[in-house]
């Protein structure tokens, strides 16, 4: 069994996933997303270390995986998706996770089929395989997608951070 | 007298400072730079909480300063730099510092008085005005830059990003 975090960072809101996995079987254990908009903008940052600090110490996750950089045109967009990032990787570094990352397409092709998935179909497919019911948030939901990304290709050579403590 | 730990983070470099103001006269207490490129990119990012994580504990400083972001037209530049600056904004807010940011042209015309000033104008001024011997490191000098604009602008309502814990 393995327990894994799954953080799709994003300039405005956040998701984070915890499942469990062993073989092809996957247990849902959390899901949830975080804005990051706003005036006090390095407080809301820091709450995404500390949302993530706490999740960690709660679920005691063994891996953890993010979304590989989606790359905007925009340099502003970039820079806070940046700053997110940077305090999510923060928070999984501390606790001494080595972190994996995987393309959006990656993500989509795994739990969808195919790369070119929409939001919708990832939303859907997440829900049955974790079956939970009811619509899930749209970057939580992409979390989750990740979370189970990583538990299929944790054992291949796929980008990987390699954070140590 | 406040003391003061300034970062200008960078996505290669990240320069440090601390240093004690009291009305116009200004004390050293630390400079440096980390570099944050290369394979392990996650872990050297990390290295930047870290640091000022240890730096804060070590000096206790009461009040922070960043530079403001330089606009990158390169998205990856400011995905990098974005990064650089989330860690840092992170373990300035872990210690509940408040954190000013001071754009670079200001730190330029408050150290130099021209806000066209090159670096080896600031490099040299900040050494001038603490009485630092020898080159200081480019980043490192624009640390103890801004750590000083804030030190001048600090009561001024400019930019402070309010970070509080």
């Amino acid at each position: 069994m393995v327990r894994i975090i799954a953080i799709d960072p994003g300039s405005v809101v956040t998701g984070v996933a915890v499942i469990e996995a062993e073989r092809q079987r996957y247990r849902h254990l959390y899901h949830g997303h975080l804005r990051v908009k706003g005036d006090a903008w390095s407080e809301r940052l820091y709450c995404i270390f500390r949302e993530i600090s706490g999740l960690t110490a709660e679920y005691q996750p063994h891996e953890a995986a993010i979304e590989e950089v989606f790359m905007s045109k925009n340099a502003m967009s970039a820079l806070k998706l940046g700053q997110a990032r940077g305090a999510a990787i923060c928070a999984l570094a501390e606790q001494g996770l080595p972190v994996s990352e995987y393309p959006a397409r990656l993500v989509k092709k795994t739990v969808v089929g195919t790369g070119a998935a929409d939001k919708s179909q990832v939303q859907h497919m997440v829900g049955a395989m974790l079956g939970l019911q009811g619509k899930i948030q749209a970057d939580a939901a992409d979390a989750l997608g990740i979370a189970i990304c990583h538990a299929i290709h944790r054992n291949s050579p796929i980008h990987r951070l390699g954070v140590k403590k």
